[in-house]
């Protein structure tokens, strides 16, 4: 039995084994993705962020309980920003979970960034496809962070939960003026906490300032692709407001329902497909650029490298005119009809 | 006068102008970029980071101000993730500074990320560029963020500092593990709240637990240098903790001392020359990225990358095989010594 097929017939251990690979992007891995792929296309992805504080975790823990009553198979991706630095993840997020262990339905899987968000965005991709080809039917990916990167990651999914607490202080309500764009449905956690209604007032004046009637997907410059037509009596999604207590699950049931209700929204408009489309074509750019540079640096001597860079050091190049010369010889490459290039550097 | 000479002169409407070309990365704001580079490198380069609701705006204003009692001149970067949909700067940024308006050896600006946080790295950087070359011998970088990206944004400055505050919630508690790594000296902020002496004490735990001895620089996943020699004699920066109520200016002037401590450290061990390299490289590999990128975009035909880009939604191919058929053409491109690409698509 190939490592795809113990996948696909629900092999745990081998599931396990295959993340670790796919998270550390090792060329098993990949051919194991690239096999795997043509599975995936079923799960839902419900993305989750949110300031810390607002108990995204204990949250997240809640649906997925809510929806292994529903007897669907859950996954759980936990992207750990704040690991970055040690490449473990944190003791919480695996202690957290103790009412969902010893369930099979259930997988969860915390990842912590290596280096580069760019990594750590492009090896989450790769696992939420794996969980999607093996069967699971909902992929919850949670991002710790608040930053632009843990929303990048967590804006592509087919559903995004933008979680807020009461009383967070003042940074907090700046960045829900951005962060707000990107929900589908916005969550009150924590509502047993006085500051409630004016939380709630808040999060109602700012949709009502912003609300976007349809999301557009850019790519390379242009718009891809709208949610929705933009024809007079096309439907649109307003983000609803959802209060929850997910530490003893008021308001858990509500929440699911929602969920489910905007996945139904996007297959009538056609808008999960649009968001499926905008999320592979952003990950195969960000593949591209990473293969890109990988190649540059194999084409290109280690001593001209290291020579251009002592040279910005010492202050005599600008990083970009490093770049214009370190490149120089590579953009007419491929194209020049004789391969000399007469203004490349002698190699 | 040309722009460079009217940058250098000490003119704050073009000073004002250029940022904004620099930031929106125009070709005459590059290659004005270019030419002050050389002016640069004098500036003493400040990180602030830490989770929303640390007050850490309060305090780059307050540590502003002291240093202009030093007769410095000082820029603020206001790096503000929370806006990269609408393209504005956070309002409160902007009026929050009403101590320092008028005062013409301040200056401050807010970077909104506009699209990728890439991008957004790499106009910082330009705009910290800017200020350095003309003149502002304090650059405080503040990110408002608590992610990975804007971490990234505040390391490779020569002085990161992390704000803490107390009673923040259990999500503050798993950030701070990672973030501490980061860190030359910990603030507490807030530090008349409650809980002051819980948040002291399980900083000091972390970082008995952690205190890097020294800071290694990866530069294409090899070490390229250390803050200090690695010796028995070498001095060890054990990050300080200072508290602060930034509302009053309680603990400005000591975490000043600290700060400038860290400088003349940094300045002793060969660490300040080392952190410059570390950033120079990593801001030469993400212009070099995106050249790469551009510079393919070019060259490949928009059919073609479209075709393969269907293949992926079709789930026909995944998002590696795609790249792996996008660059085949390119990798032996310069290499080619024909200029024949056997297995190259037909243009």
């Amino acid at each position: 039995m190939t490592l795809t097929e113990s996948i696909l017939s629900g092999d745990r251990l081998a599931l396990a084994r295959l993340l670790t690979q796919v998270e550390n992007l090792t060329p098993d891995g990949r051919a194991a993705l690239d096999s795997l792929f043509r599975h995936s296309g079923r799960a839902h992805l419900i993305g989750v962020t949110g300031a810390p504080g607002t108990g995204k975790s204990t949250l997240v823990n809640r649906l997925a309980l809510h929806f292994r009553g529903q007897n669907k198979r859950v996954a759980i991706v936990a992207v750990d920003p704040s690991s970055p630095f040690t490449g473990g993840a944190v003791l919480g997020d695996r202690v957290r979970m103790k009412d969902l262990s010893g369930d099979s339905g259930v997988f969860i899987r915390s990842m912590a960034s290596r280096g580069s968000l760019g990594g750590l965005a492009r090896s989450t991709a790769g696992v939420v496809q794996v969980f999607d080809a093996a069967g699971y039917e909902i992929v919850l990916i949670e991002t710790v962070g608040a930053g632009q990167g843990e929303v990048d990651i967590a804006r592509l999914a087919h559903t995004t939960l933008v979680v807020e607490a009461p009383g967070l202080g003042d940074d907090i309500q700046a960045i829900k003026a951005g962060i707000l764009e990107i929900a589908d449905i916005l969550v009150i956690n924590k509502a047993d906490r006085p500051g409630v209604e004016n939380t709630e007032k808040a999060l109602r004046s700012m949709l009502e300032l912003a609300h976007p009637s349809q999301r557009v997907y850019m790519h390379h410059g242009r718009a891809l692709e709208a949610d929705a037509p933009a024809d007079a009596n096309s439907q649109v999604w307003i983000p609803p407001i959802q209060k929850t207590i997910s530490t003893d699950g008021q308001g858990i049931p509500e929440l699911a329902e929602q969920i489910f209700r905007h996945a139904e929204y996007l297959r009538s408009t056609g808008g999960w497909a649009a968001r499926d489309r905008a999320r592979l074509a952003s990950e195969l750019d960000m593949i591209l650029q990473q293969t890109l540079l990988d190649q540059f640096r194999v084409r290109e001597s280690e001593t001209r490298y290291n020579e251009i860079l002592q040279d910005v050091f010492k202050r005599n190049l600008s990083p970009w005119e490093a770049v214009a010369l370190l490149t120089r010889a590579d953009s007419s490459g491929p194209r020049d009809p004789d391969g000399r290039n007469g203004s490349g550097p002698a190699r």
